[in-house]
Formats: C-alpha cells, structure tokens, sequence
C-alpha cells in the first residue's frame, strides 16, 4: 500500500477498508508514514466525513494500539459516564457514588481537564491526599470493595489516538465528528464499562455548538459503542450557561458535596438524575426511566450516595476530615464580589466566557502540563433567567492575587446579558437516545 | 498570525488575504510552518479551491520567492510557449524557430521530462554538444543574435512553488486546478516574455482528463497571466493519442526536423500553426490568423525555420552535422517491429499507454534526477482513424536490448483498440481562448 493512495481515496469521498486504515495508523506511529501525510489524510476526512464502518474500524484500531481494561469477571454490572465536558460540570463527582450506592460498579477511566472544559480527576486532586495514580490492581481492589473507582487516563490508553489527537490540535482538524467519536470512544472502550451514558452537551459553553451536531455526535458514538458489544445511550444537555453555580475545581467539589448531602443547585441534580436513571435501567437495575429516578432520590434523600463518596475518596487516599468540613478545602486568598450594573432579567450567561475567565483566574490549563490553582473559580448568584437589579450581587471572583481578580472582572461581568423581559426557558436536557436509532 | 488559523480558514471554504497567503508560504519556507501544517492546509485548498484573487496572490508570492527575468529592454516583443505536458509534443521545437523566423524574440525557460510526458530540454540534448545550461549573459546574447534561446529553468525560479510542489505529490494535492495553475504560471511568468500562449491538452495522455477540466485550467492560467500584466491566449489540443508518428528524444527531433524542412505529419504542423498564429496576433506582429498563419506557412515553406534552428542549436553548442544528418543522431542498438492482430481501423490509441512504455524502454525518467536514453522510443506506424491488416507493421519500439524491447511490446500493443467501422474523427483543436473571457 501506499499512504498517498489511501490519501487520494479519501479525497475523493471513497471508503477505506479496515486493512487501509490499520496500513495508515500502524505506519504512522511507527513512523513510515510521515506526520504531512497523516495531516492530509487527515483534513480529507474533516472535509468528506467517514461512514460508520470506517468510523468503528478507526475506533478499533486506536483501542487495539493500547492496553484494554477486562472487569468482566466482576459479579455486578459495570457502568461509566463519559460527558463531551462543560463549564461547571461536576456531574461524575455526584453520579459515580450514587450509582455504586445503587449497587453498579463505576468504572472510570479518566483525564485531567484542557482550555475551558474541568477535568474531574483536576477537581478530586483539591482534596488534600486523593490520587487518581492507583495501579490496575488497586483499582480492581477499589471497585471490589467500594464500588467505584477512578483513575487517570495513562498514556498505555490508545497511544494511536493520542499521536493523531497532537497533529489534529495543530492541523485545525479537531472539528470531525467521526474523528471526535473515534478518539471518545476509543478511550472509553478501553475502560472495560458494560453500560455507558454519554452526555453530549451543545451550545455556547459545549464542544458541539448546536443541538444538531450535538445528536449527530452522539448517534455515532452510540452506534460505535453497541457495534463493539457495549450498551448505549445519550442524554443531550445544554451547556449554553455553565451547569450548577460553581465552576473552579475545590468550589466544584463543594457543590458537589451539597447535592450529594439532597443540596444543591436543581440543575446539576436534574442531570445527575437523568444520567443515573439510563444506566440503571441499561444495566437491567430497573425496568423503567420513573422506577430508577425514584429509586436515585431515595438514595440520595438517605444519604448513601454521599457516604459512598466519602468511602470512595477515603480509598483513594483523600482525607474525609475535608469532606465533613468543606470550608477546609483549598481556598483563595482573594476574592471579588461583582455587582449588577443592570437591572431586568438575565437574557444570556456566556458559558463560554465564565469557563476561559476561570482558566485565566487559574482554574484550568491552557496547555497539556500546565499547572492550576485548584482554589481558583467563580461562583455565580445569577443564572439565566433570574431577576437581577443594579448593585445586587452576581458573582464571586476567587484567586491568588487582587491584581488578577480585577483583569479579569470587567469579562466576566460581560459573560451577562441583562433585558427587559425573562428569557424563554429552554430545558435543560433536549433529548435522551437510545437504540435502536432512526 | 497562527497557521492553524489559516487552515481553518481555508478549510470553512473562506477567502484568505494576500497577507495571509504571504505569511504561510514565508513560514513554510524558513521552516516555521511544518509540513504537516501546509500539508493540511494544501489538502483543503483542494477540496475547498482557491477564489481567482487567492491563486493571482500565490502565484506572485512563488513569483517573487526567486529569480526574474527582465527582457523589456529588447526591442522586439518577447514570446513563449507553455505546454501542460504530453506524448510525442515535439512543438516547441519546431514553434520556436518557427516565430524567431518571423522576427519575434522566443525566451524559454524550460524542464526537463518527468513521468509520461516528456520535457524539451531532454529533447535537446539528444543533439550532441548541445546544451541548456547557459547563464543569463550567455541567454541575453543568444535571444539579441539569434531571437531565440531555451535554457534549463533552474533552482533559483520559484523556489517556494518548487518546496510546495515536493508536498503535493506525496499528499494527493496534485490534481487541484488552482494549485497547478500558481505553480506552472510562477514559472512561466519568472521568464520575461509578455506574451504567452497555453497549449492545454486534454484527454488520456495528458494532465487534464477533459476538455472541460482543460477549458477550466486555461482560463484561470489565462487570468492569472493577465493580471500580472502579460497578454495571454490558450489552445485547447487533443492528446488523447500521441502528437506526430515519434515517441522519444532523439527520435522527436528527428519529426521535428522533418517539419521543420516543410515534410512531417499533419498534426505536429497544424498545432505549431495555431499556437504560432496566437502569438503573431497578440504581439502585433499579424492583423488576424488568418494572416498570421499564412505568413508561418511561407517561413516554413522558404525554409528560414529551419534554418534559424539550425543557428539556434549551434549557437548552444550543438553539432549542425547532426541536424543534417539526422540518422547520426543517438539511435537504439535494437528495434523490434511490431505487427497488427487484428484487421479494421484504430479506433483508439491510447497515448497514456504509449508513453509509459517509453518511460519503460528508457525515454523517460520516473524519479526527478533519473537518467534516460535518447535514443530510446517508439515510433507509430497507425493512428486513430487509420486502415490497418494482419500483419501489417504498426510500430517499431527502440532501446537499448531485446529483452527490454519484448518485455515492453505486448503492453504496446493493447494501446491500439481495432474496430470494423473507422472511429468519429475528433479536431486536434477543440478551442482557442483569448481574453476578455466570459
């Protein structure tokens, strides 16, 4: 074969055969085929797509390039949750304990946040003591005792995908829907999850910018997934504004805390819930979306999900003293209160803009190795569609120093949009998939 | 500015600035933009395509990555020729002396042959003495005394196009009409003549499959031309069966000597007239073509063609004993005559076939610094349209050992498709394209 007619079949709309792309990806990592042709390839395939046999043969060969994670000796169903990442989203710190409190085991594999989108494992790390560094047997020994457990995606995670994902960044080919979904789900096969639940979130503050792309997205990962023997589904969720009121890792980890203890900001609680009950009736837990909802709440209302989680971050070294006294947890020197300088109705809260304000107070890394302020954030008072009048408080800036709280202000009060009249209210969650798909 | 910008950019179907254009082609050269980035970049421009003043601002960028030659100091107007590269196209060769004959000044920067199609330096040099690499004193004083010189187009013309053009054809970015014209029209522009005609072929042999797909290279070529200031005109030729009865170097400027000397096939002379009448009327010299082709013809005719080649050869060194003689010209020590199988008339003769057997008997190269042999060839007895019976010679393939010569020979044949009825006859011209275009 040769990489340049493998290129040209692209190019020209063809379809390449699982042998075809297995030539181009093993060449490129073993470095016979060139970085400038991986690159043209790779932009032929943004600009004329792939079907879905390409797209799971991609998917495949990244996960084969790789060590793969079997828990199918385990008695319980196994179960994960992969979100495409938001603002403030703290969904997994809440979900992971009330699914392994409902008796699935919670398998994740998972990594560190990039740009304007937290990382989980980031969020954790501002408990003082917890590691996500456990090996595959203290892993395996958590899941068994506790049910749960997460650990960070290594670099022995489809090291293809990873090579490809560098020259994507570079090539301005991250943008592809099949090449998105491959590298997900490659990542996310190589957990060893039974059942697994995506949240797909569009809109400002989102990967995917609208509702449309965000389901196309999803009903490929979906159908990826059930082709390689995995159970399906997809919540499709808004991300226009940032999810709960805390975006920042310690601050998120308090949030967290508060929905955990039947707190908490409504939103977050809506999507944990919705997230939760998918899984519990794809693992066969129970036999209907109310049933599970139900029984999540009730989880939740006695407190075993919250005590699940202190068990949890206990195995994996965090100090729980923190958890009962969440005050104790990283927090800023600095803080700055903002004030309204309208007054009316927030038409608009810019996801966007409180998530790359976050990452410039500290919050997040702008490059792979960089390191964070895991006291940094912002905490909101005003989301979209609350009353707002002049001089009333809307956020709260927290970070190292004075200095950079007032840089960055005068954006963050940007991120509102205040009118006349309230917004119509759109929901938060637009649609969930299941398969079979249309 | 960013490259992945850029990339992104193009990629979205966008127009790039000058300025933007500018900056990547600098950066690729000095080595600050990778490979993989303008190949990424390469591969979108040709699934996106280049807008008329993209391909106008990267052609004068190549332009002016190197060496120009300035003729507006010579007192006659200063004419060339550029052919898009075909089988048997001996007509710079006879075009050439042809138009100094009739007082015009003929500059040719030229290439050698690479692939199928060959290249009139390599044509030359099967002349012995001859030589191509003269230096810009020695191009000067040859275009004064003689009004006509060719030589090599060199490492200083266009270097960027020439770094670009290396990408491309190991990234499948050949074949983008955009990217093909800036790179031939760079060069073609570096030469110093003011007015151009286009010799676009189309059809089997050549690098444009249709007439259409040709019409289309032509016009942004034409467009190109004009609005970097030079008078353009294009013809659009049939190269579907080679040009003239001669495939090979010195077997070539054996046909085109006989033209030159008022004999020789039809077809060669009736191009050279075209092309010829194009550039007599653009640059004044003819009030229409009509005149223009009957005032070449008389030059032929007379015999003053042929005697400027022979002062043209002379004064770069070649030997004019050779073109007297021209069965002393290099000649293959074998030669294999092949016979029809079949009885009816050549329906088609596939040119792409007859050129890659050269290549194979050693006319052409397959590598940009590969050697040839000169003398090696084929040299047609039947061309579309003709009566042929059993047995009756069709070709007698030339090279250097019999074992080459039958292992070419069965491929040979199946260039000719034998039929009952004689084929629709096609014009060898199917279109001139002059300025202002629709």
């Amino acid at each position: 074969m040769l990489a340049v007619d493998i290129i040209a079949k692209k190019r020209d709309g063809l379809e390449l055969t699982r042998e075809e792309l297995q030539w181009l990806v093993n060449g490129f990592l073993s470095g016979q085929v060139p970085d400038y042709q991986m690159s043209a390839w790779l932009m032929a395939v943004y600009l004329r797509g792939m079907t879905m046999a390409e797209t799971v043969a991609l998917t495949e060969i990244f996960l084969a390039s790789g060590q793969q994670v079997d828990l199918s000796f385990l008695p319980t169903p196994v179960v994960d949750k992969h979100s495409t990442g938001g603002v403030g989203d703290k969904t997994s710190l809440v979900l992971a304990p009330l699914l392994a409190a409902a008796g699935l085991t919670v398998a994740k594999l998972t990594g560190r946040g990039l740009g304007h989108t937290g990382g989980t494992i980031d969020k954790l790390e501002s408990i003082p003591g917890f590691t996500a560094d456990l090996d595959y047997e203290g892993f395996i020994q958590n899941l068994r005792a506790v049910g749960l457990s997460m650990i960070g995606a290594g670099p022995t995670l489809a090291p293809a995908d990873k090579k490809v994902y560098a020259l994507r960044d570079v090539t301005g080919t991250v943008g592809s829907l099949p090449l998105i979904a491959s590298s997900v789900m490659s990542k996310k096969l190589a957990g060893g999850a039974q059942h697994i639940v995506l949240d797909v979130k569009y809109g400002r503050g989102a990967l995917m910018p609208s509702l449309e792309a965000a389901k196309e997205l999803a009903k490929i990962m979906i159908a990826i997934g059930e082709q390689c023997g995995r159970k399906m589904r997809a919540v499709l969720s808004d991300m226009n504004q940032p999810l709960g009121y805390a975006v920042g890792n310690s601050l998120e980890v308090k949030e967290a805390i508060d929905v955990l203890q039947g707190r908490g900001p409504r939103d977050v609680q809506e999507l944990v819930l919705a997230l939760g009950a998918e899984l519990m009736v794809s693992s066969g837990f129970s036999s209907g979306q109310e049933e599970a909802r139900e029984r999540l709440e009730l989880i939740l209302a006695k407190g075993a999900a919250w005590e699940k989680f202190v068990q949890f971050i206990s195995a994996q070294g965090g100090d729980p003293r923190y958890l009962y006294a969440p005050d104790l947890l990283p927090a800023s020197r600095h803080q700055l209160l903002l004030k309204s300088i309208s007054d009316g109705f927030v038409v608009q809260l810019n996801g966007l803009m409180i998530g790359q304000c976050a990452v410039k107070l500290g919050a997040g890394r702008t490059t792979q190795d960089g390191a964070i302020d895991h006291a940094a954030g912002i905490v909101l008072f005003k989301k979209e569609g609350d009353r707002v009048r002049v001089g009333e408080p809307i956020a709260v800036l927290h970070g190292a120093n004075m200095d950079l709280l007032e840089t960055v202000a005068p954006e963050v009060l940007a991120a509102w949009q205040i009118g006349p009249q309230p917004p119509v209210k759109r929901p938060l969650i637009a649609a969930v998939l299941r398969p079979p798909l249309a």
